[in-house]
């Protein structure tokens, strides 16, 4: 700091915050796209939370009781890279000249996992606060586990910053609207209030009354002049000494701040503001033209100050911790198993198993028993529904319902609110120590569907409960009858589909997913209720039956004549039982088959070659898919010379049974299908 | 009414009401499954507003002027089904008997296109509200485009019951935050607070305060005791008297009203109340127990007194008409025209021509350029994008923005609202007389995606204009770059999907979709330039190459050899022309390629047999697909002895060449591909 001994501290401050701008406009104009606009607005903010308010380690981002910060306006991505990068995280300043570019940490939006100090990937609007509120409510929910009083070992707040954009997004509706019922009071979010959007001004658009949402989400709403640092510094203060309300600064702003052409309009918002422009805004700004992303002197000694902060801070959580272990050594063991996802190690004892049974039991079922065998072994295991709980069968009996109240409860009630539910999971599962599950029904998963893709990219442990998984729904009829939603979720590259053929495979499909811990798992369950085929093992009408331990490897064989098949009759979920009822009929023709089940596509495609021609021997070309659900994709695994049985048009209202009558989901059509094949 | 000479009015009312209720329960008894509570809480408004207020007429449910009703709580319909049958609709007492059963036009859900007088597809949640709100702005469009002070041929309200779980969804905030804005003081929601959800009390997932939510949103609020019908009808006069403000009219309502055991629990919301309980409801409504479906006398004749008033003011407005025709004939031209979506005759004419250009042009641009050459002359053309404009190229130039005070211009900034926008586009469409078309990224269609399912259940004719549609987006990185997408959109059964190959394949997409007039398109459009193919014909590296007019057949052959190929090259979008490169590397190996144009396989598979087989003829195994997305589906065209190149992860940030290089995008690749099946 030799050459600033005359800088104040106000004057050293402005240093900083304009480093961030300036950083903010020279990697997008050296990128040649981005968005400068909103880093340049909110960097005076952004600058006081992060150096003032903000509890966190640049030197180790992986603190549990770090705060968290999440940029849910996540095109604005300099802003937390320029802010990464001053305050000593692992981010060196040649990543930030490499933005957007292959290989870099730095690309356009920012992504968990992959630079250090992003705790949640944004960009798609609305995600960020959404992923807050969950994070938010993993805090409260493991502050109440763990707590104890002589010693908060769970005590952070969450951090967001939220453009016009995430505000318009319905999802933050639900998820706010969420966050106030659960009186969330360590959520803490900045609306950065620029009055711009890409399309113009906001007004064309956009003329809600902000203050007075937020106020009826039951939030505790004020409002500062964004370029004013201590009206944010004691706004901010403000917000964390309130309980029982989470709070909403409203933090007007001047997008692009400082350019003299482009402030306050949308051309600061998605470009490159061009090198004159550049030249003009850092001569406004008081800056040296030369050279490009320019940290003053003083600028790394004065941000860094954080990193001495943190290590500090870190040190006296880390004796807290001590402590903690030395008077509860059973929670702080609960404590590291919970962080570190353990498994329990005796699955075979703690899936519940079930006998055969003539009336059957719907998958869904078999999944509330299997949730609740699992539930007292897996404590981090929090569970939810979007208002279908009793239908989703998601209920962890005995353990009530999680509320403002009583947040060490175990059950969410999500409202209905999907997509929320959604965001919010992928919240909690980024912000670790919890392993959350949530249901609806299989149609509905697209009113959740960017936050899927959002957990897959991740690689966050996300479970989804979806029920009622096909026209077998019965009465309520098309608008909730999934037809595409299989093929569609099958599509989301890291995603893990399951569609158990029955309740014993069922529970191995929750291990599956229990198993799957960088990633997201579907469960697919039915509605109606299915033949129970376990015990697994001779049969007296089948031959052998597999066991339904082979959900694990996504396909198996289930049933196979004793020789070489004549036909493979591939299925999953409640087809499983027709493929079986076909063999019996097939058999009359002296047609032997195998059935095969195939619960995950995915699991089974991780498999090597030798078991996937164990299952589907190569030479085996006559083969029939059968599932309640479009056609799309089969052609995969039936080839040329197969047939698929499904539903390529929108079901209808009636009792399921008629409806697979009409379509052609049976047993017969199955058979005739095979013998047309084998042409005979 | 000789029975009831000595009924007053009021008994009157209070008998057609629970009329209704014990429909309600019957129906839903009868059928063993559906939802009785919130028609028995709502029947005394619902009764009120259909008979009191609104403006319709049950012999014609097509009259161009009636009032709109939008049951977005759609699990309530045998409230809508109840009211259409008493006020005289055509649906028969044995629809009503036949509830939720096959082949009966009382679906468990009320769907458009089955039932007279069922305005839209309702019952995932939201989703009507949202309608709703499209179908006021298409009045209010309308409105400004054809009434003359003298005459007032658009003059109509739209109505819509609300529950809890509608405004719980994200979508409702979106479309009631855009209402507010547009000012759309003709629509009038009566929300059904019964404060009770499918999982119990709604306190335990819902606690905002409504009144001041919808303030915020510029809204009329209101509160009513929902079983004081006097109440209702003064606040829907209200409602109606309000200028420059939607209307919600907050209806106090007990569930399942009337049952001894069951109102007010969630017992009443989503099952038939059963034999025993709805037995004393009946008793408690002083009904006879016996029989089922009873409708008093005079009830009938009193409900249907809707059909007289209805059909005198038809009849007003059909001489309105008429004098409208005489005055205005060319209006009156261009009426018929926008409600019968005549399209012009002379494609050839309007459609855009577009010169070979080295540095090709993006298919986004090539769209705005033929929206911009088809406004002019299909005026029922109404645009809009979620805050994407201008790089959706979706504005119509010279015509303004869609404001409360310029409603008649054309370009609808629907601010960052994909899912609103995707309703209100639906709500639009059946409504009638507009066309409409809304832009968004490519990967956001997922934030729509649960509208796109109604529009094609609806066979509505939606556009969707969905840009940036590949990792060729580049440096926005992977949450902004599509991968499932495509495979996902296929999936929907009804939905086109059009991703033409080059500016001159674009037109004709267009002209696709505006040809479905019986559902909804997707165009999916690339953010990169693309070399210009056209003008086709002989080409001098090529060959002969193919119409771009073969896009309205959904695949054709671009380029051939002149005998039979050795290989086909299947590709759409971005990878036409990099199949076309492969052509040369092949020719150099002495191999014939053909490449064949993909651009939809909805309008491929609808083609007859002749007509793919010369596409694709059956004895050329040789195949390879490239696709920048995932390889899911393709294997229905490229078949067993077929190559897909295509990509099974998430893309990255970077310029795009580089991406499509390291991802395996490129001729070379294709080529090697296709030399590496024949054996060369």
């Amino acid at each position: 700091m030799s050459q600033s001994v005359s800088v104040t501290n106000q004057e050293l401050d402005q240093l900083c915050v304009n480093t961030i701008r300036t950083l903010a406009m020279d990697a997008v104009q050296n990128a040649g796209s981005g968005h400068p606009g909103m880093p340049m607005g909110m960097a005076d903010a952004a600058y006081v939370l992060w150096t003032r308010s903000m509890k966190h380690n640049p030197r180790d981002p992986h603190w549990p009781d770090r705060d968290r910060f999440v940029l849910s306006a996540g095109h604005g991505s300099m802003l937390i890279y320029a802010l990464l990068h001053l305050t000593g995280y692992d981010l060196p300043m040649d990543e930030l000249q490499r933005l957007r570019q292959w290989g870099s940490k730095t690309p356009g939006h920012p992504e968990h996992h992959l630079t250090p100090g992003v705790e949640t990937t944004t960009g798609p609007l609305g995600q960020g606060i959404a992923n807050a509120v969950g994070m938010a409510l993993a805090e409260r929910h493991l502050a109440s586990r763990f707590n104890r009083p002589d010693c908060a070992l769970v005590d952070h707040f969450t951090y967001v910053i939220v453009s016009d954009g995430d505000l318009m997004e319905g999802i933050s509706h639900e998820a706010c609207s969420l966050a106030g019922h659960l009186k969330l009071d360590k959520l803490i979010v900045l609306y950065d209030s620029n009055a711009i959007t890409l399309d113009g001004p906001a007004h064309l658009s956009f003329s809600e009354d902000i203050r007075g949402r937020f106020a009826a989400y039951g939030w505790h709403v004020q409002e500062v002049d964004g370029h004013a640092p201590e009206e944010v510094a004691t706004a901010l203060a403000q917000a964390r000494a309130t309980t029982d309300q989470p709070s909403i600064i409203i933090t007007r702003t001047h997008i692009g701040f400082g350019s003299p052409n482009k402030q306050d309009t949308k051309q600061a918002h998605g470009a490159a503001l061009g090198a004159e422009e550049v030249a003009l805004t850092k001569q406004a700004l008081g800056w040296p033209a030369e050279p490009a992303f320019l940290v003053p002197d003083g600028v790394y000694a004065h941000m860094q100050q954080v990193v001495q902060n943190g290590q500090q801070q870190q040190a006296a959580w880390n004796e807290l911790y001590a402590r903690y272990q030395a008077t509860y050594p059973e929670l702080a063991a609960a404590w590291e198993r919970t962080w570190s996802k353990a498994l329990p190690s005796t699955w075979d004892e703690l899936l519940p198993t079930f006998e055969p049974d003539a009336k059957g039991l719907a998958t869904r079922k078999a999944s509330g028993a299997t949730i609740n065998a699992l539930a007292g072994q897996i404590p981090a295991l929090l569970g939810g529904s979007a208002d279908l709980h009793s239908s989703n069968n998601t209920l962890i009996d005995g353990v009530g319902v999680l509320s403002a109240e009583a947040p060490h409860n175990r059950n969410i009630y999500y409202g209905v609110r999907e997509h929320g539910m959604g965001a919010v999971m992928n919240g909690m599962a980024v912000h670790g120590g919890v392993i959350p599950y949530g249901g609806t029904f299989l149609t509905f998963s697209d009113y959740l569907r960017p936050t899927i893709r959002l957990a897959a990219q991740m690689e966050a442990q996300v479970i989804y409960v979806f029920t009622h998984d096909s026209i077998g729904l019965g009465e309520d009829g098309p608008t909730h009858q999934p037809i595409e939603h299989l093929a569609a979720l099958r599509a989301i590259p890291g995603l893990y589909v399951l569609r158990p053929g029955d309740a014993s495979e069922t529970p191995y499909a929750w291990r599956a997913a229990l198993e799957h811990t960088d990633g997201p798992t579907a469960l697919v369950l039915s509605r109606q209720n299915l033949p129970v085929l376990e015990p697994r093992g001779q049969h007296d009408v089948y031959g052998e039956l597999g066991a339904a331990e082979g959900v694990l490897r996504g396909g198996y064989v289930l049933r196979s004549p004793a020789g070489e098949p004549d036909v493979i009759l591939l299925a999953s979920g409640s087809e499983v039982s027709i493929a079986l009822d076909a063999v019996l009929l097939l058999r009359e023709r002296q047609i032997a088959a195998r059935v095969v089940s195939m619960p995950s596509w995915e699991l089974f495609a991780q498999q090597d070659q030798s078991y996937r021609d164990s299952v589907l021997p190569p030479a085996v070309k006559a083969r029939v898919a059968i599932e309640a659900a479009t056609t799309l994709g089969w052609e995969r695994y039936v080839g040329d010379a197969g047939r698929i049985i499904g539903i390529d048009r929108y079901g209808a209202s009636a009792p399921y049974k008629e409806i697979y009558q009409h379509y052609g989901l049976t047993a017969e059509h199955v058979a005739a299908a095979a013998a047309d094949l084998l042409g005979t």
